[in-house]
């Protein structure tokens, strides 16, 4: 893989100037204003998963424009009370999978609710379940979800997803398994994208946990990486040549380093040095900017893969500081 | 390159069989007959193009469920009446992009319609100008086109592309530069395979034209490549394992083959045998199931460029045939 | 990805001529009863993974020569008694890793031992934590495992490795979480073709599941494909040009379809038909001679990674059907 | 593809010290001298292209010795007296091709004249029509055309190459249909490369237009890329290990930036800055010793093809007020 | 690497139809006639290579009208007599280099001629020191040799070549320290192709040994591969769309499956079975007309490398045979 | 290929902080004594290579532990006396391979040895024959020697091989046909490395020659490049994230630059700026601590062949130096 990106002590202090519109708080307000006007009642039913320690259901809630948003809901048996809950987003082209893929957070005593992402799950990986409707349809765009609806952040796709991820949220803190006064989020890639995005525009999370974030700092991303999601900006950018511009604006109002400038719970980060995906100069962006307490994990030999499972100890220290006992 | 495909007499001889569904006529006349419904007239105005010889105007017209598709229509200047109609589609990831592109057709004397591709446009080549609108969304797809709406063929993505198709035919017969008894269809790779639709769902075209067509032998085309936009099949397949027959049975609606069969006017084919876009034994699949008296010129060293420029002459001959004097 | 192998029907009569050691036996049986000999009580601590519903245990068992062999021993909490048990085999270049990696059988009621890979683990993926011992050393080897002792049966890698892993079984039989009457074996790739060993090798087993396994008909495999451990083969064979049935001869001790002959319990394969690390025909090599019920699950999407976890609900079923309840 | 060269910050202040040798201006005008004196009259004779609005004609011209170029004249029918015209060349490895690729000069209403790369063309794209005829032979060569001729200036291809070209100015002036006081040059790539050439060498030109042009700072093209015709210099130095300097001289006669310094039209450039096969800083570099009035667009997200028929609206303009009207 | 032509039985019974032009016989007297009659002496002079055992002489003699053509003479020190010869050719984009590369057939006790390849060398391994001069000039070619003069058999580089290779064994046996009545001729892939050309154009050698011949069926070997040379003629016919008969007329003038059906000396081969740069099956079809008795050694797991130094024994053991005691 | 490291002048001056652990010259001499005591005499017996002007002894001498590496003894034929020797190491994956591949100092006058490297030789190149005996074993790896051992300097790899370097001068020396004032050692790559290993491990050398050497400043090597050996340092702290600094250290007991720091015979280093194996801010490393008179070569259009036989003159003249005659 080799280095790509700046020096390791350049990216410690590498902290480009914000490409925020004016306007960015008006525009989420105004949108999750709008999805929970129309929010309905989480609602979930059991799955059957063959698990004997692991209670598993199926969970539909109310995401953008109230469209209903699938997830499931992992809990460890045998418990005696409301759990503190981890909501998880997941990564690009993926979706919520089937629960045998997520079996970490209820092992540790967690209520786990994984969210499904919109539209996605076709990439070969994890599969998702909830199509992506938008009424107003979208123009030209690249193969695959970063340039959908680039011409207007209002029709844009991570509008509509983000404003599922923080719907989320409030889905787990009215079930009446979880202890709506302890939420952490969490998630990988795009996930831990969302988990920034989560954590900008809501004031009620215990913490946040992003490794290896996508969704960040558009500009150096697409051109510093020809691999991954980050390439389709560039892409469109070739047909689209005098649109620069127009394009870094719409993103703009997705990035997740302005969403962490508005962040206030704890945050953990962790960056990979080999990361072509989300090339590390993105990650020390967003995390420059955090608005709360941050720390970052550092893996100089890796990929977007990052810390994966070895890194768990980590992560169940961070959960167990912001969300107490279970 | 090199051949990877069957040897050329093998593809001579290569007559899959059919996968074709019971409702396949059923389905379209629904479709196609909703959308004349929803139809109100095309209108043009006139663009700047700088150009001498050529006149230029930016056409809108009714496509799926009457939404304003666009197109470029180029003129010869100095023309004395409605000429024969060449209507081009475009090929994958591509759209109309700008009238400098296409200047061949209104040169040789034809009134030439470029048909925008909805929501396409940002594989950095050719740029479009049509948004895709679809009101009930789809669920989970690959990047790409393929696979959007694969759930059920009433929400997929190539029943509204192929129904615009349809309905460019009838938008260049109502304009007044147009002859409407002398119209043909041709394009390359998806402009091909919409050629090839277009020709099975109408009975008034002069000929149709398909260079290395596209949307043709899903089955074995996902096996047999996995570059270009087949590659998108597999690709969702790897995810969704369990989905294969449903899939399958959802592109049978979209298939080539099955469009060429209910084909009547004459057809010209173009395949090369290095394609591995559009690899060679889809290309004869089709053209073996070709409803219409057809003929196939055969490229040994190309890909999916195929005859490219160098094949002008033979379009030019065939359109002179069927088209008569401009 | 795409197909590269044979046709599905073809592979589905693929038996081809097996090359089989007349002292094959022989050879296992001393080799076993070496192994045996030198063998002490296997051992367990506690190890502190953070988890709530899941005891994990830090087990040293006797492989080959006595040699000290790692493995995971995880637990569902709160049991009543011992256990029918799952023993799972590592893929090539992995190891036993950290606990969090293999959360599965645990919450599916199964006492669960991860046996490692002894020198392996450095692959960038699953680490090991135990190291490979030959006193006699070992000749010329291209990077990798697969050639190392290549000139001898003796002194081939592999002798130790499932050596280790036949021995694994009576570990886990000692252990007094466990109900020594009912364990089965599985894993993929290399795991599964340890597992296929080890049932080919012992008679006490409920049963065997094997995912796109590897160690299999080394001659079509070295052949057939450039990607992952077959190609070390092909490599040293490159230079080694003189040698090619001498290093088949030295392999044919380890072919999981000699190994397979010799099984008697039940056996449940699969296979994916764009896998370039274990191709199809090698796996239907294997799964044709096995010597007891054995079914087979088609993946025809998918490439080494087959089935994943969406495919966790067939193997419940299998082990549900041969450990009885938990 | 991501950018790899300098920031456009430091490209727009790139000025490397240029390698000129004494002799370039004694070099050329004995060069082009001596084929002014081989010149004959050129010949056009009809090309039936079967198109309406264009007249294309079939010229042969005197190129480098009095050698005979081939070269399309394409004119727009209906015009009325001389027209100013464009001189066209094409890019490495491609030539005249066929007129149908050729059309946007003419429907502008310029006489558009395509050159051909004597002995190019044969590399899958453009064809060509003239053959390379060096009586004296060359030395050593790598496959292509850069490095041909490299042991001596004299009998380097591009000495000839660069005269054919020069030469077709001469013969455009000496067609009936053109105004010989308005002759503008463009081309890309290679074809820009000439452009520069042409322009440098002569005085009568109004304009030039060099899109991301090709022959230019050989020193660092070939030592910042591996892809593109540059890379035969790497490739025949890593052979020729002892004669860089030797190879950097007898480039220095064909350097884009040596001939541009000697312009005085107006020069429009366009750079792309993912451009691997003319990497932006070559192509600034003979932007900054440009001797006329220059501009130049840049195309952040583009390779090679830069603007591609997106740009044509900015080179219309420039014709415009170079040429006058037509 | 793997396996990609047709399997070893097959290719044992491989004997495509040849494709020879009636006045192949006629073609080749009169080009060696001319040859000869434009020949002189072979000159040498001494080289000071600084090695002991080992006298290197640089010498010129006269090639394809008579132009002067560099070679290496290699010998033995401390002789007591006039030598048996070895003749060598050298592989594609290569030359006779430096005398430190070609030490083995002087210390074997032969005369060794290393013979230059005129205009290659450029390639980045060996080099050369031999112009390519041919007066006329050739047409459009892609990038490489094996197309330079596709458009006449008289203009074709490989007609130049193969002259300068049948003259070197004049050229070698006028040499005083040679014996006249004992040359062999021998070489790898273009080498080897020029020593069966040699062989069938001759009648006074005593020997030929062929490794991994390249120049050999060209029809299959251009559908074959896309590595190395062969592709040259893909690439040049993908442009040149309509001329895939005239290119294989010229090219079957300078096949190796014609020169060897009139070799009538014995002859020894070599294949490699994953070598994509000369694919088995045109090795095959060489080995199958060769005309004298021959002998194939094949490597089943080599590339395009072949035995190299580890198969020098047998080709020891073959000069041996027919050149006697040295 | 194209520049991926610090620019030249960068290079010249790059001198990095060493990495060199307190006891490293303990370490080496406690190895380097215990290899002393197990030695006993080399033995030496001939091999029949078929060459008149070379005789080739197959030598056997006590490496690391007393254990018997093979080596090739080549003598020119015809000498008059013991002769000044020169000592050669062997690249990565290879080792002695065949005498045919060794001509060049034999023919130049020298003794000549060729050392092999333990349990290397299976890289598809050159072959080995000499295995690797580590009786204690070693931990968790990547495929490759460069993590064999990675645990622990005792038991890493390169002790042992380095060991075998070192001892082999001291067997040379003992050979009746070497005069053991007069020993040079070279190499390149792997044997680069071990040359300037021995080089600073002994103080009986005339002169070292290391060409592209590997084994320096592992640090730089693992983060710049993904090509070659160096990549596996890569990979192993890919999935063992937590250990960089413990892998940093062991490699520090085997790193040249450590050991040209202590050599103060003449060196000859040779760099390429292409050389993505050995990247040249590696080699200058290396170069820059030589304790002895040093020079450095630099071919900048090069990859890891570097001069290859081109550089053989420079070689020769610095062995006339300081071997003197012979």
């Amino acid at each position: 893989m080799a280095f790509f990106d700046k020096p390791l002590d350049d990216l410690r202090a590498y902290r480009p100037q914000p490409e925020e519109p004016a306007d960015f708080d008006a525009f989420w307000k105004q949108t999750l204003d709008a999805a929970a006007a129309a929010a309905s009642e989480p609602e979930s039913v059991p799955f059957d998963a063959g698990l004997a320690t692991v209670e598993v259901r199926d969970v539909t809630f109310s995401g953008w424009a109230g469209q209903p948003i699938k997830a499931w809901l992992l809990l460890p048996r045998g418990r005696s009370g409301p759990l503190p809950a981890v909501v998880q987003y997941i990564g690009y082209n993926g979706g919520r999978g089937v629960p045998w893929e997520w079996l970490t957070w209820s092992a540790a005593g967690y209520a786990h609710l994984v969210v499904d992402n919109r539209g996605q799950g076709g990439g070969g990986k994890t599969t998702a379940d909830t199509p992506d409707v938008a009424p107003e349809g979208h123009g030209s765009s690249s193969p695959g979800f970063l340039t959908r609806g680039i011409e207007d952040p209002a029709k844009h796709y991570y509008r509509r997803l983000v404003t599922d991820a923080v719907r989320a949220v409030d889905a787990v803190k009215a079930l009446p398994e979880v202890d709506p006064t302890r939420v952490a989020v969490l998630g990988g890639s795009q996930g831990g994208g969302l988990a920034l995005a989560v954590a900008g525009l809501r004031d009620d999370l215990a913490g946040a946990i992003a490794d290896v974030p996508f969704l960040s700092h558009y500009r150096r991303a697409s051109q510093i990486t020809d691999e991954g999601p980050y390439s389709e900006i560039a892409r469109y950018l070739k047909g689209h040549r005098f649109e620069v511009e127009d394009v870094m604006r719409t993103l703009s109002y997705f990035d997740a380093t302005n969403f962490a400038a508005r962040a206030r719970c704890p945050g953990w980060f962790s960056v990979a040095l080999m990361d072509k995906v989300c090339p590390p100069s993105t990650v020390f962006a967003a995390y420059h900017r955090y608005g709360g307490p941050a720390q970052i994990e550092v893996f100089p030999y890796n990929g977007h893969e990052g810390g994966a499972a070895y890194d768990t100890p980590r992560k169940l220290a961070a959960l167990a500081e912001v969300l107490g006992p279970r």
